[in-house]
């Protein structure tokens, strides 16, 4: 029971169109529901809705596609919105089983289905890019965000070897809430960007590169060194962490 | 010129209060400033107020007390807010003969001068820290976030080791808009704080430990690893950088 | 020759139901075997039970099948528990031929054959897991445990990012005499855990994870740097010898 | 009030000695506690006795000296037993001041005053170190491990280089319900120590050597490697976690 | 004897100026020169100067003032233009008693002593800086290069945070023949100047930074992993380095 | 439009073999052109050429073979020269599709198609490498400086386990412009190619290597600390990025 | 021509089983032989064996197949004795085509063809290895030791985990020259064989581990920083640099 | 009693000129004398020189001079050779009071005092080094060769960036039985040094260096990675390992 559901179901009492003694029923079973579901495997952390806005995310490296399909008819069955990340195609198989309408975003390995209501975010996300080769962890971020109500706008490519194509676009820079900026390689474009803008940027370091980007590191240095104010970092590749930081803040 | 002063000036002269002449001569010299001073070791950003909402932050460390001094004064000769980190007593001497005013913060090793009207942040920015041993670094952040007008709460010393000093504190938890955790060791405390909030965790690894610490990357990785969501993360020890980002997040 | 094997021969003795003259002839054989057996390749430590209490353990991971049923075939061939870590089904393909009794436990990617007595543990021994994933290397620490003749109890995927899910645990967290904490992204389990009982904790980090957590190193500092205390860490994704140091404890 | 001291009360009760009136009013008091003294830099956890058997232990690296006598007086004052680890000569003078019969170890640069009664541990904890150099981490698991009730057997300068010195004392190793190897350099010592005994070892890595020793990093990634059973490991130069976890074993 | 040496006198043969028997003399002399000086702690490499066009550099780094002295005062006794890098006052004062005019530059920590006529640079050398910390690598740089006989222009603290400092440049960058560019922090300078200019950019991390700048690693990957074209890069604070190397290329 | 294109146009209107309005019109063409184009994934920098006198190249690496495709066509489209580095021969199908006349060299695993004309260098550029196997890295230093218009001699397995195969060369080494040295294992030729030439040397660390090589690393920091002067590096295995460099030098 | 051929041939002639003249020939011809094969790709390094006492040996990793063959067919070709470290079954395919009389060590994975004749070892090289799973590194060792001259002795699975094994070897340990100790995991075992013996140790560290052995780096750093005198180290896996140095000094 | 020792008096014996008793007295001496002496913080090793030929050698770091002199005295007393290493000035002094003929050598940083006779080595050890700054740890190698029997030849300040200073001395390089190679910075020096003879090189890297030197990491590095056969490494900056392996391999 998300809070948009809680107030749509009070206003409905008060408006008329819904009887107090079902709406009794309808939060107790929200009360009663214990705060996890055990799977043996694994403890569905079913409250995290209620703790944090949104329903517990499935991480999907590590797991078998039987433990993702799991876990995940498990969420939806509790009427929670679903997203899981770093999705093959094979887990895709699976969830899709359990979860019929279930859709998959190939460029973002990500799996979603949607819903309840959902909270909408108050302005823009603006999902920066560097380079194509950075491309499905932006959309990790882009999907994420999206499905947690916010409204996203890309721009893709645009990395500080060629600082014309970045300076061009500095009215879409200018409206955004929150800035997601993506880049491997030396990881310099957050530092550019948090010193033309004035609102948080999350910057997520990309393992795109080779030899010393050692995987990302180089990128991830970069950015947690910025010489620019308003620059946080998350993990390297970590497109969820960095869609779904910008969503907190943008909801606030 | 922040964007309150603008904002006063514009409503003064609504008011009748100002005349529009002399409004347009205070815009015009405004705009007529160079958006850098060139001190010949240092080119001081005076345009950055202007782009990001706060004036240029002097890192007070591998600069001399006299060029500390010699930057201190040009920003505050342009009537713009001052604050050094890292500033060590000798600085902080330095900038006293330049800036009479200036106030000396030994906790947090920083030196500030607030002059102007500073945009007021919405909400209360809570900074936690782990351990006793962590409190220059949280003492850095507060001074930040204080100096760029928002209101604080501390609570410290609340490590996981004994989480019930933590979990005493639900109510002020709740009631913050946006968390600074800072912590060294192990680094597990953003982790569990933001498994209990629903607003963004900036957390500050802190160089905090011996051994295996590393001299606080074990806390910062820890920090980029969070299995909790909605953690974002700055340098070793960079409590400005954890301070600068909540009040960005904190003025949305 | 264990302990109980000992024990209970020479309880025989008195009670007459062994003959002394055949009591010392078996005595004599046990002193007489060589404490190693050269295979060429390997020098099987058959000495090892007696020394430590449980035989020679093979760690499949480098070793062809071939290699492995070898060993396994010389340790069954002197009376002793078979115990193989790290097995590929190819492995237990070899060695099922060798041992035919032996059983596979896909899990915990182990191959077991029990044969003699062996010395019951105290108490219980807790293993928890922060995460589904984790559980390979649970599992591996279960039958570790489980076949040096311990009971073994299994609280899994109670990460720190949903705390209530492990708070819900304490009565079991009480009632055991060690706890084997299993966590790989930030490691931090073990810290909370060890907050909350008074027995040894002993932590396994796992190579959960992606980007900085760099195949479970930062699982490792996080456990090292523990701020709480009764805490040991063996070797990451070594559920092995998780298993091993509490049997040992769980022995005392 | 530990659990002796309630076990004595309680007899006590039982044998006429004390009213059950006197005796409630004591128990209630000791609940009525807080679990925390907040000293505003500290939250000093009062509670962490009754939970895990033994005071909050203060790490006296990065306090001031005032910070940690004030963190003293106030656990002294609760009856409780004090250690403070990595004290200076200058924090025993502040400590002193506020607990005047506390008492300073330099070899183990602790400082201890011990009040209560406190539960004996079951056998004898063996303490190993391979070099002269290894002697103030050793020395600090020494002191920790006695004052937390512990009867210690101590075994110094037995470096594999010359196995003969080690080899020479069979039977004290022999006789140790756990034992502590602390060493430096390439950190062979624990392993061989548990090829030759068949209770647990924890093995505690320092940061004696040079050049690729990287400050005892070597020596701690050799004993989380090590081939032998029933070793487990804390952190470089960690003393006090090593002879923490042998007591909470050996209290078993 | 320097190339611009050999052609001055063989010009002067040519022109009646010198007689061909002195001039073959003072060849021959050349010629006979060892190739190096044995002091006994040093091999002088005297004939440096012919192969490489510039003599034998002193790095002052692990010498004692008497070493540095006693080589300086071979090196200039030979005729040939001195320059010692990383040198202390200590060590000026050591070199003025050996070589009465050598200079001191205590930006740079550097000692000159110019004799000789030197091959002029066919440009100008552009020496840019990211922020006032990293003064001393780029005068480091300059000494170098100037000695070296390049003109040279300096663009210092114009750092990626604040881009319009150096976008306010593009003239000086397009008329420099050679960049050398010395940044710490998050390094990104080099790749947003390579972007702009045509000509051979030379990278300099410095150790400006704390935490995981890791004492100028983060900078120097950074730079490694520059996504601009025509980016090559020396050592830490190797402003010699980057000079000489940027002299090289502008004497081609 | 090249500078040599330019040229060109500007002689031919000279000379009368072009009318002056054709010229402003092809002129004017290329000033409208905007500086990149927005593939969606992609903004090809198509404004490079002019700002750096080679258009912009694609790094194979993390693209698919169809991204490559669609970026190549549009360079080519636009009269510029393509190069493509670390190409499968899967990408080379695809360009293939859309550009016939590319060219594949699987030496290099590079892609070119070159038209218009270019400036050439001014003297040779030297590629050395120490074995055999690292040639895939010395052939992509070739194919990018020769399609920049450099000549080049290719001097190879010249390690320095066998230095007289390096000094049987001293006459090509020698008659060098620039010489690029590409080295794995111990990375030591760069510092002795360096001590016998007058010229730069831009080393090029390679992978070739097993255990402590680390995938290039110990080759590259044996050059970033090389003895020698003029040595500038580039990332590991980056043939294209030394032969860059090497060809910006060239053309001074 | 090996030193033992030169001999062999000298004393022919002193005995008359040669003509000087054809002598004179044979030598003549052996001066002639330029000191090293252009073959395009490798540079073939014919003198070596002159130099350094024998052949070039072929590292078959990183080349192709054909490759390998004909430097192989080149160095046979030459009458001198051929090995191949790293080589796969494709290679040994390869070269048996080139060179008929190839033989292939499957557990070494090295190719031989053995020629000519070869100074024998003074005395015995004692390759001990630690565990099964270093068999491969320790075989390495042995062929290459054997094709360069020396007799062998094995000591195989001696870990320290059960030292007994080693222990009951000490007369074969006493009697060798040199020993090349060969262990993964800990690294512990050359540091104990070096307290044991007189004789140089050259320790071997292997990729055998997982977790925190990092691919060898815990083995190589224990073998580093060894508190036993009388040990040098090579590169992880690399038998045959153990192997050839130990030669070496069985030579002097 | 060292095998000179023994070998004296066996001839004695022989010749008469020891009474057989006597002879059987001292014998019977040396073998009740325990093979170790307990100090409490130290166990010496005085069985040493029999199993290895040189009695155990003093590392001086980490042990105060106290210490240091205690177990020198012991050393001594019983007639062996004392070797102080990495001794600082006032750990001689303290020696010199315990044993007055203590000689220092500054430049080696040891202590040494000769006593008894020792068996001499068979050539001459050769200490080559790169720089002047590397002459502590080549003089460590000289000092620690020398106490043990050994002739020494040095040759210093021969770095790979001036080949020309090595080349020249080829005779002195062939006429060695073992070099040792001591470098900072890249570490070459071994690669080429043992691609010039025939002979086991013993390579020492230093910490000489900064930035991305770390400490000597990358020489170690190089020389670990070396193309050229017959290199073997020792710690860091560990002129002792490298003295001592030389003599092992000069006394075969």
């Amino acid at each position: 029971m998300t809070d948009p559901d809680l107030h749509d179901l009070l206003h409905r009492v008060r408006d008329g169109g819904l009887d107090p003694a079902a709406a009794a029923d309808r939060i107790r079973m929200a009360l009663r529901a214990a705060p996890f579901v055990d799977l043996g495997f694994a403890r569905v952390d079913t409250h995290r809705e209620v703790r944090q806005g949104f329903p517990e995310v499935i991480l999907g490296l590590g797991k078998t596609p039987a433990q993702i399909a799991a876990i995940a008819e498990r969420i939806v069955a509790r009427g929670q919105t679903l997203l899981v990340t770093r999705a093959t195609p094979e887990a895709y198989d699976a969830v899709r089983g359990a979860v019929p309408g279930a859709e998959y975003h190939p460029d973002a390995r990500a799996i979603t289905y949607a819903q309840g209501s959902v909270e909408a975010g108050r302005g823009t996300i603006l999902v920066v890019c560097a380079g194509t080769s950075d491309l499905p962890v932006a959309e990790e971020a882009v999907v994420t965000a999206a499905v947690m109500g916010n409204r996203i706008d890309r721009l893709y490519d645009v990395g500080v070897a060629g600082l014309h194509r970045l300076l061009a676009e500095q009215e879409r820079l200018q409206s955004a809430r929150v800035v997601v900026v993506v880049a491997g390689m030396e990881g310099a474009l957050p530092s550019v960007v948090a010193g033309l803008v004035k609102v948080p940027v999350v910057a997520v370091p990309t393992s795109v590169g080779y030899g010393v980007s050692f995987g990302g590191v180089a990128a991830l240095l970069a950015m947690l060194n910025s010489c620019a104010n308003g620059v946080a970092v998350v993990n390297i590749d970590n497109g969820f962490g960095g869609g779904c930081m910008a969503s907190l803040i943008n909801h606030l």
